[in-house]
């Protein structure tokens, strides 16, 4: 949850807040003594915040720790993303768009190849490619379970993920690969059979198992996924809300399944929009405006071209973000913070440690810091000093003057 | 015990890890506005470390704390120097290279002098020199007590160390030292006598109180130190090692026996050589580069120059290490960290709680933060911020490519 000294300090005052996030902004120069990718990009209305604001950088989840989308997130939103880890299942399944609330269970899936006598010669059915994977997930989705409503979902090759709803579930249960070949699938059991959880975990296996069952069924003339395994059973970790925990109507604007199932969680709402440019979820934000006090904007490119290892690209996508910039100005917010949830450099093709550049307008309140650019270094030397991500929501907070007082 | 959320990401891929600690790294100029030690140092080998790595000072354990030597390499070990207190006795042991092992029973000594009753006159034996204390330490190495291995060392004037070994010990034990004149030393007994360590401390505190008696008969001729109390029983914490912990096969290099002990506790090989110079360090370093991940190199004279109020001195020292420094980079290591335990300015004569300059250098993937020195000042704005110390493990476990993503 987020720090608890929060909440009895909440003062309502009608203030907006905006959240943008440049999924895997931080970066990295391609040669010692070059520049980043946001150093690179030219940056002219950034730059403006960055004068009129104030710079810092974050440490993702801790010093060192490179993190997946789900817990950067998280951290961002305020909530510790080590206390509060988020089931694996459940991740994959907001991933993929897939709904999860409180009871259900949602787990990953892989299909595998199992022989004439049910023991698995590949794990991953061959490295099953998308395209060969959708017949199999079709016939995945047709299967119905009496009691319980069911759904399926490709993730990406032999990957999909499975959420099932109905009342009486836990997801306290242990996974079905044995990790090796030449052994069969297990059978979903509770994971703490003598646990508070047994009993409903144990309903819940029955009715997973039927699912395997009734899978094998169906895909037993597939060629290479003639099998399935599940792994990381879990449900919606119940994390307060947004409104529950900052008084505040949040929402989400964002492309990707992913972000607004992370958001979901938290209980923003998602904002359906058409389009997919930073000006088309900029339009999305000012159509939403008077409803939220707190709106998420997601871009993802920025991330998607760093994994790439494209650093042209990445520098494209910030430029792109900054020209559409005035737009989400014009709705004058009261907080704007512009930050990543990790770094994604060019070089390392992946996201990574580094700690994330961090810019804050609040013209309300913001201190002056002296820096003049919004680029690493200038996030480095910059008036909020390096520190986690999770503390971002109160400083938010507290430059939306919504924060009373500590103590007398 | 190091941060638990890094052991489930472990990643091995063979890159090699170096923590050079100049002991009391960190200065303070004589005169304000003047430069400190390290400032005023020529380092154009750590200066180009500078330029192509990244900068950053530690918080020994927590800020204004002092750090002693034990505790502040156990945080840039990465282990919690409050939470994991290693006891007196453990320390003046492995101070003066006495092994200790988990049942072992180490214990600090002061020599005292009686009076023609028993009772304590001078807590210390008239704070006997060195030269004094030789004939009565040689007495006490002679005592044996049947069932269990005992080994005296001196470590300075009236203080020396003595560990027990032997089965069935428990180190739950009160001090003898009754801390004021005038009274006899306590006998030693179970500091929890209804507790469970009560039967094995019961049976440690007979032996203990053999030794004393032994120890008085022994000592009745010398003028000053004919008694001794004994203070800060304890044995080896049993920390996980480096290998559990980070999954790095350690080493250590280091002239000093303080050092070699500590790192001893977790797990760290203690490396032979001959010599006593950086030079030397290095030397032994490459002798042992194919056999480990991680080197930790220990020069002890920064500290001793502070100590002294040497400031020329400590410069010098840190020009010598400098001036070595290409010998170190010949072995190629992946991750180089370069710091000190603590700060020792010249002006202060004695450790101090400062935040100590770090930096960290490894080519794969170091942010850029536009220092060019190493020093206070440029370190103080460096990109890696200001961090316990405790966080430097985790940094360099990150940079050495060594830790996979937590969480999707």
């Amino acid at each position: 949850m987020p720090y608890p000294y929060l909440k009895p300090l909440l003062h309502h005052n009608g203030s907006r807040i905006v959240l943008l996030i440049m999924d895997g902004l931080g970066g990295l120069p391609l040669e010692p003594g070059g520049r980043t990718e946001l150093e690179t990009a030219l940056t002219p209305n950034l730059d403006q915040l960055a004068m009129e604001g104030c710079l810092g950088q974050t440490i993702p989840i801790r010093p060192g720790i490179t993190p997946g989308s789900g817990p950067a997130h998280l951290a961002l939103f305020g909530y510790d993303p080590i206390e509060n880890e988020i089931g694996r299942g459940v991740l994959e399944a907001v991933g993929v768009g897939l709904a999860v609330n409180q009871g259900d269970v949602a787990v990953r899936g892989n299909f595998c190849t199992l022989d004439a006598g049910g023991l698995i010669t590949d794990r991953r059915a061959g490295r099953l490619s998308t395209a060969e994977a959708m017949p199999a997930i079709e016939r995945l989705q047709h299967i119905q379970i009496p009691g319980v409503e069911l759904e399926v979902r490709h993730v990406k090759e032999y990957r999909f993920a499975v959420v099932m709803r109905g009342p009486g579930l836990n997801p306290a249960l242990g996974d079905t690969d044995p990790q090796e070949t030449g052994k069969a699938p297990l059978a979903v059991e509770p994971s703490d059979p003598e646990g508070a959880s047994a009993p409903l975990a144990g309903r819940a296996a029955q009715l997973f198992n039927q699912f395997i069952q009734e899978a094998h069924r169906v895909l037993a003339d597939q060629p290479k996924a003639n099998g399935i395994t599940l792994r990381g059973f879990a449900t919606d970790p119940g994390l307060p809300t947004y409104l529950d925990s900052y008084g505040l109507r949040a929402a989400c604007v964002a492309v990707y399944p992913m972000y607004k199932g992370v958001s979901r969680l938290v209980g923003m709402d998602a904002i359906e929009f058409a389009g997919e440019t930073p000006a088309d979820e900029f339009a999305a934000a000012a159509r939403v405006w008077e409803d939220y006090d707190f709106l998420f904007i997601h871009i993802k490119k920025t991330d998607s071209m760093g994994e790439d290892g494209n650093f042209d690209g990445k520098v494209k996508v910030i430029e792109s973000v900054d020209a559409a910039l005035p737009q989400l100005m014009a709705l004058r917010p009261d907080v704007l913070m512009v930050t990543g949830d990790h770094s994604t450099p060019a070089k390392l093709r992946s996201h990574s440690w580094h700690p994330v550049p961090f810019l804050l307008w609040a013209p309300a309140a913001h201190m002056q810091d002296g820096q003049s650019s919004f680029g690493e270094r200038y996030c480095a030397a910059g008036g909020l000093g390096t520190f986690l991500a999770q503390e971002a929501m109160s400083l938010a907070l507290g430059h939306a003057l919504r924060l009373n007082k500590y103590g007398a």
